[in-house]
């Protein structure tokens, strides 16, 4: 499916070019002495959680489908590339009738993950799997993170929902898959039209203090907002005074108002002060939103005030804290030749500085304990033991150049409610520490 | 212009839905009881700097232009508004018809700012004015956070070239936004390919470790790559033993070998033992590349190796610690009337939680010594002072709803540099301090 025809405002007519430079010159260099056709295994993984998270969050799965799938050159691409002598002219020719004809495996979107974990693999020949790399990084490392932090403010927020407003804090396309990340992680809905337009994700909002300003004053402002949007609206209560401007509220609104939202000041005094005086107003059913520079610590220290919802921009968007997952993407298994049957041989860059990687086309499962609570994630090669058979993660996600894995996003957010409910109690803890599962390592002597 | 109409990877055919849900509401809410019309003016602005920043970079204003040309209303987008409820049919019928028919003046691409800098200033009426906001923001935000980030790092490498690797780091589309903010804050190239495409920037790589991988050995790769790219190319030497890995690439690709680059370990260490082992070899012009990790502060630990050039993702695409810039869009003035002639008056959030504004259309002037060096950010309002009238900051961008603003990336990247060359010299300093020059108000009393 190529996403352009649905005119939508977050498409591009092509993902080809997400690449970085050397991915094509690697392929005409490997054309050129037949390695290009070796078949290979490349796996996504990442050598370590951000520094004291508890767990990973698979995000832009779905998004990937669609890259792989738009993963096409056209006419202007390829003159493109031409006239800037990227490649040559017979790869530019190859690349023409490019299209990804092998499979890909990996964690559905919304699992969890954990150091090792291999999300993603992506097996075929070098050729068509390495052009890959750049998308696929560029797409898992973005949603991953905003999906992570939107799962640690979900648990933070115990159940009352998250708005998320942040595009206005990131780049106007990262903002929707910001969005879209979000959601899965557990947001209710989003400020971001274009994100409603595109993966219909509820959208809301009603107001800004530039809304009361261009008013006269506060009472006017409040009055023709109920009238344009009836009483069960949200008023925003601080441009002035909060306590005036709730008392005005409900003169305005009556005891139906909808919502008062605070945007500044110490939120937990003021939510607490509102709440009284809507009571007293009799506005018992006037819900308090706050939204005032919310990460999950901010929004767990409001656990005990009276809030309703949450709404989170800045700590979204740049994964509050960790923007992205540094996940790479690796060659772990290659045949010698071409020749068919020709077995794949592990291999892996050697450890210097750090950057080890574990060679060989890896599984994962996740061991569970009699209750059904995770103990480990176990990472493997060659035969699975049978004890883990029935807890394998990876699922079969393009076959022979189809897309097969795709789905609904509401199946990606009911996963990883239920993927965070079979890890132990601590992974929801906020504090920096170790990741919740160990990850061990089950590798066969041939790798 | 519709940059649709140009095919390129990153274009949208509408800017118009990139935009949070309450603009809407506020637009609807305002039209009904005349505010819409009354004439604003809207500053974007920062309140502070991150935290020990000396300067901030202006950049995305190229980008922020296209999306104000681009900001229209197509019947898909108000048939999603309509099924949505989002605003009214009356409101929908005048989205149609939207056109930005206001002024934007601004800092222009590339100039530093300073708490408080009214980097941009947008004139009209409340109704299309106020829309804009969540665009505009997302882009400079964006933008300049990587310009930031990127003007530190083009510092401390003192000359030698950067190249700009971040795009598996980030979301697909900010990453060719990035890579534009990096190369006006002093990069020399990409590697990301739909930036060549779209901007027109140098993009450069050669290969990876999955190239060296998939061949039988790595004397087998050096000789693929260097008959495919001959041997000005870029080996990469650190996917086994460096020292072998150096000897075998001079040996292949003779002493004219291009370059080696080097991806992990002590990078300080390293660079002098291969710089020695080339020299020893013959390979006295072969450059080193270093592309680990590297930030601002790595890059300056490496001033005194034998580096010639530095490739940089992470830290890039993430702003060296901080992503965006917590710009704000705040409605500062506003006529109480639509009549003609009727005067603007200036209006504020009043301060509550420290998120103070300053009520007013704004001037902004940069004052200078007597050497042309800056002493102050001055930002007034009413008249300006004889004395800085040469010196003021802001340009027209648009006028009368015509982009007048237009200019190549390269005037952004050369002012970039001047204004930097114009700041105390300890604006360079990659200490954490306050801004280099503070910023003076110079507030009529009329506002």
């Amino acid at each position: 499916m190529n996403t352009a025809d649905l005119g939508l405002p977050v498409d591009v007519p092509s993902t080809a070019l997400f690449t970085d430079h050397y991915e094509l010159t690697m392929l005409q260099a490997a054309r050129a002495n037949g390695t290009a056709e070796r078949p290979c295994v490349f796996e996504v993984f990442t050598r370590r959680l951000p520094e004291g998270r508890r767990y990973g969050v698979v995000a832009g799965t779905g998004r990937v489908l669609d890259a792989v799938a738009n993963f096409r050159f056209d006419a202007d691409q390829l003159e493109y590339l031409r006239a800037h002598e990227v490649v040559d002219e017979d790869t530019l020719a190859w690349l023409a009738d490019y299209r990804f004809s092998g499979d890909i495996w990996g964690y559905p979107e919304g699992e969890v993950y954990f150091p090792g974990s291999p999300v993603l693999r992506v097996e075929g020949t070098f050729a068509e799997c390495v052009l890959l790399e750049t998308v696929i990084l560029s797409i898992l490392n973005h949603d991953s993170a905003i999906a992570a932090a939107a799962s640690r403010m979900s648990s933070a927020a115990g159940g009352r929902p998250l708005i998320e407003m942040g595009a206005r804090r990131t780049h106007e396309l990262a903002a929707v898959a910001a969005s879209r990340a979000a959601w899965i992680g557990g947001f209710s809905t989003t400020s971001d039209l274009a994100a409603g337009y595109r993966y219909g994700i509820p959208t809301t909002g009603t107001s800004a203090h530039a809304f009361t300003l261009v008013h006269d004053d506060e009472r006017a402002a409040f009055e023709a907002q109920v009238a344009s949007m009836g009483p069960d609206t949200t008023l925003l209560v601080d441009t002035y005074d909060v306590e005036n401007a709730v008392r005005t509220a409900v003169e305005v609104a009556g005891p139906e108002l909808g919502a008062v939202r605070i945007d500044s000041g110490d939120l937990l005094l003021v939510a607490h002060r509102v709440r009284d005086q809507l009571d007293a107003l009799g506005a018992r059913n006037t819900r308090i939103v706050v939204t005032s520079d919310l990460d999950e610590y901010a929004i767990a220290s409001l656990a005990a005030a009276p809030v309703d919802a949450y709404g989170v921009g800045t700590q979204l968007v740049v994964g509050s804290g960790h923007p992205t997952c540094s996940m790479v993407y690796k060659l772990v298994a290659r045949a010698r030749s071409t020749e068919p049957g020709a077995p794949l041989e592990p291999v892996a860059k050697r450890s210097v500085g750090g950057k080890a990687s574990v060679a060989g086309r890896k599984w994962a499962a996740r061991r569970r304990d009699a209750a059904g609570t995770a103990e480990a994630e176990v990472v493997g090669t060659g035969e699975v033991p049978d004890a883990l058979g029935a807890d394998l993660l990876l699922v079969p996600l393009v076959t022979k150049g189809e897309v097969v894995g795709r789905e609904p996003m509401s199946a990606a957010r009911d996963r990883h409610k239920a993927a965070l409910e079979g890890l132990p109690l601590s992974a929801t803890q906020l504090s920096r520490g170790e990741p919740v599962i160990p990850t061990e390592y089950h590798l066969d002597a041939k790798g």
